[in-house]
């Protein structure tokens, strides 16, 4: 731990309002214990996080758990088939419920005195409780859930920002041609990040799969990516003009299929960011593989050409996602710690895709799975430099904008509904 | 940690007395590390704890290391056959001397500069020292140690508790038969328990094998363990039946044998809480095998029959313990953390008892290994649900007022001496 | 942790005040996050800490790095051919910028987004900045470095002590026969050391090689080392009759080859604290062979005899050496918690020795390295106990005055400035 924690608590409120644009934030907010409980109150308890997609939990009983800070939430599919969330803390004893990350049951039932619950909540079996016990009064706490095409997000408080029908509005017409509902898990990986998740949030968010770090993605976009026409130097020109051509080459197959085209950059205009630009590869134009060629001969939804490049979406706090022509890729971020997060990777194909014929699972996930692990490697030095007390903010880049907006919009979701910061925290920690 | 912790400290006078009866502990108690300091001053450094047998250390130069919390205690038999216990740290620069659980010493050398202590404590060499320099003041600093039927107990502090020998009183009617001073170690094993000591003696003060939890040790005992006539429903009858004759014959026995009847519930009528009852078994009614068979030929002390039950002894705050008529079976738990405690499971045999041929110590251990196993994991669970803001108190059931007994005893020791936390602690640490 | 942390903030000035001569300190100064941060901030923050040789980094590009609590410096031979120091951390987002313990560079390249450091720090390359962008504002920032003898030294904040030419003046004569600069690195060790950097002080400064703790190192040193005259009993007399003869021999040799001869003692007499001295060894007298014989058969520098005794150069607050006729060990220990610290080993030979023909470095290496591993083990011990509240400092003996003078030493340094704990901590913590 950094001694300054010690020496002295950190002035939450001064360090917010002095931040200035267009700079790395000061070291205590990757790093201070006040700052990143003041993040799970602040940011992970009154935002939409996403959790999982609906084709992970395609049948009733079929649940995923998730931890976010010191909450754990089971995801399930309920016997009526709708979509639930719960609190995952019995009501008798206050013991941990379920513990898999993902599985099926036909009652949620504790391990430790048997406590069993419908998948709707509701208690059904209370061993040797006097006949004043009032069974209705002691269901599993529920947590607010949406869905939005196939994804679904929870909300851990009371006050769900009340902005997401809206931005459900905006994203579903992008997102349906996709059909996430009919897809399935190819994959899934989780990959500890030594770092506090804002720089895991960072690093996401450069928009820039360079060379230097990922020379293996790098084969699939464009290495303009990110740049304007006056980025672009006489090295770079020939590139540049071959990007012009698959952008126009995309624009004429998503006009042809009827598919929104603007992008649309929220990133630091609403309580529920988000980001979504549909970009065109390199090489094949249609997905990761090492030319950016298919790597599942079975197409998404309505999706009927392969070379329709990548539908970027980003989503704040905890999400990206990638949406190609044959499978999409979804990364999920929670905070673990301080100076710790938690990605996990989600690989979906289409429903009716046969692993080993249509598609390799190694193959697919190759590029991410590499690109993973590097980021990996340059979180935990951007972590471990932040640390040192010579570090001092330093300038984002002109192709770091992105960033800069991020930054902005967590900055302001800080300090949004103007009340202490210790109320904010105990609130947290005794129960949303 | 939970964010709470670091939010705000606890009000640790507020919440004890705001305990409600019949409900669990607040979530703070099983994981603020306040409130586990508190418990380390004023319930493990304020009341008697169990350490060993005298059959563990039946040699001069014998000992046994305990560690509670910050402090270590030796446990040793003197060249005069006393038994003694000392603080195990050196007078000279302060290095813990003795390393090992348990050992045989000629006399306690430090291992940095070999200052040398008699088994009873005195200083008998230390290097270089002036002339002025007294060695009969750097003795090894005593700790108070206290025996009964065997059992060897220890307190941390300057005044303990002047019920111990009224305690003895009643118990060693109930141990003497056993004659555990003539028993040797067949077996021992050290677990670590993720969960606060509360929760592992919650765990244990249940009182009930049940056979979802543990289904191996539930086949000695008859799953009305605990009942009175008015929780048995019509499916159980036919149990409780069996029970009730097995219960007479246990009566008869003990008669026979002049041996004391009566249960003693002293969980929280006393400083030194205990608790002594003698069950039935179900099947032959002897001991933990699988049909509640002997699992030693030779049985301990004056017990005259195999088919003598469980004489069970609970003890507050760290130790319970199983007698039967072919060994014992005795469970020390210490804390180990906030979160952590570590409990220790050692098998006593009659001291002439040959292993392979009068006892197998692997079918002599068997029920008990998985049942801690199995309790190593349920604890865990606990203790991850309570760690959730969404955790509540929830009621105890009609089975479990064991509990709620023990945690009465506990809120009351921590508020018996009317004194103030931080002095409480800070006495504490600093050396009792 | 002590709950003694938890239970109140220590009172450093009062610890401080109260220290009484002659005893071992107080818990808290081995134990405390607090003084430790303290001891950061005032010891390792304001004085000269011993880093590395020149002979580790001969040529342009060479570099080393170390650690040093928060810190991270990068040791570096510029361009020029001169030696530089700068924080380890880029002055973009913050990454840290070198990772392996030492290297060899071109220029300084950050991993993270490749902006690209000359070695003498000055930046060349940062990627898409505005034209305002001013390069000249963003090196790398400079650390504090001064040469001795070979010996590189840096200083992390703004104000070093001014004495390091006096004490560099006085050593350098000593130092000189040994040439350093042209010496090699023939192997290196770091060894984590569980225990509070003074104790891993106190444990070198005893200055005793003991037939108990070490007696694989025992063979070269006399066992009356450190003893006067007054210490010898009847039973020593015939060993310090052969030390009396063996300091005789090394008279005349030092006295033939014009070395300074007196003991130079000034543990706490100066800012810049050092011991130097030069003894005589047992047996072959030359080296740490089994018997004292020579382990190099290339003699460093103008040393013209094998038979040269051991130069013992003890440095504060980090570094301690032994000079030998045929090769030099160099201890190098730095901070890394409140209970751990780490201590890095090197040793020296002729640059134009060749291994496995002028020395075996497994032999060259063992005394130390064995004698490293049976510290490693008593500072661990000596650690636990300090942590046990039953700890009371205790009295050094006759032959440990030198460690009573490093502590008054190190508790002088801490109040030397008269400022305020919290504001010296701070500065520390936010950047020196």
């Amino acid at each position: 731990m950094n001694p300054l924690q010690r020496a002295a608590p950190v002035d939450v409120e001064a360090l917010i309002a002095r931040r200035p644009m267009g700079l790395s934030l000061e070291a205590p907010f990757y790093t201070d214990e006040a700052i990143y409980d003041l993040d799970l109150a602040r940011i992970f308890g009154r935002h939409w996080l996403f959790c999982a997609t609906e084709a992970q939990i395609p049948e009733p009983g079929d649940y995923v758990t998730m931890d976010v800070g010191p909450y754990s939430v089971i995801l399930v599919r309920d016997e009526g088939g709708s979509i639930r969330a719960h609190h995952n803390v019995c009501r008798h004893r206050g013991a941990r419920v379920l513990w898999d990350e993902c599985g099926s049951v036909a009652n949620i039932v504790c391990p430790y005195h048997q406590w069993t619950y419908r998948t709707d909540g509701t208690l059904i079996f209370a061993e040797s409780q006097p006949p004043t016990f009032e069974m209705e009064a002691y269901g599993l706490r529920p947590v607010s859930v949406r869905t939005m095409a196939g994804l679904v997000f929870v909300h851990l408080g009371e006050r769900p920002p009340d902005d997401f029908a809206e931005m459900a509005a905006v994203l579903e017409s992008y997102l349906a041609p996709y059909d996430l509902r009919n897809t399935k898990v190819a994959r899934q990986e989780e990959v500890v990040q030594e770092g506090n998740w804002k720089l895991v949030l960072e690093n996401n968010r450069e928009c820039r799969y360079n060379e230097a770090s990922h020379p293996d993605l790098a084969t699939s976009y464009f290495p303009v990516f990110g740049y304007s026409e006056n980025d672009i130097s006489p090295q770079l020109r020939p590139v540049f003009e071959r990007y012009l051509v698959a952008a126009e080459r995309l624009e004429a197959a998503r006009a042809a299929a009827g598919f929104p085209r603007d992008e649309r950059r929220e990133i630091d205009t609403r309580v529920t960011g988000f980001h979504i630009s549909h970009h065109p590869l390199d090489g094949e134009g249609s997905s990761f593989g090492p030319h950016a060629e298919p790597l599942c001969t079975r197409l998404l939804g309505s999706i009927g050409q392969p070379a329709f490049g990548d539908l970027s979406l980003k989503f704040q706090p905890n999400a990206w996602f990638h949406f190609l022509s044959d499978h999409a890729v979804l990364f999920r971020m929670l905070p673990a710690g301080p100076t710790r997060s938690v990605l996990q990777t989600t690989w979906l194909v289409h429903r009716d895709a046969v692993e080993g014929v249509d598609y390799d699972p190694e193959a697919l996930t190759r590029s991410w799975r590499i690109t993973n692990a590097q980021d990996t490697a340059l979180i935990a030095k951007a972590q471990d430099g932040v640390e040192n007390p010579a570090y001092e903010p330093g300038p984002y880049s002109l192709v770091e904008d992105d960033i800069e907006a991020c930054i902005r919009w967590y900055v302001d979701r800080l300090t949004a509904t103007g009340e202490d910061v210790g109320a904010a925290v105990a609130q947290y920690a005794a129960g949303l």
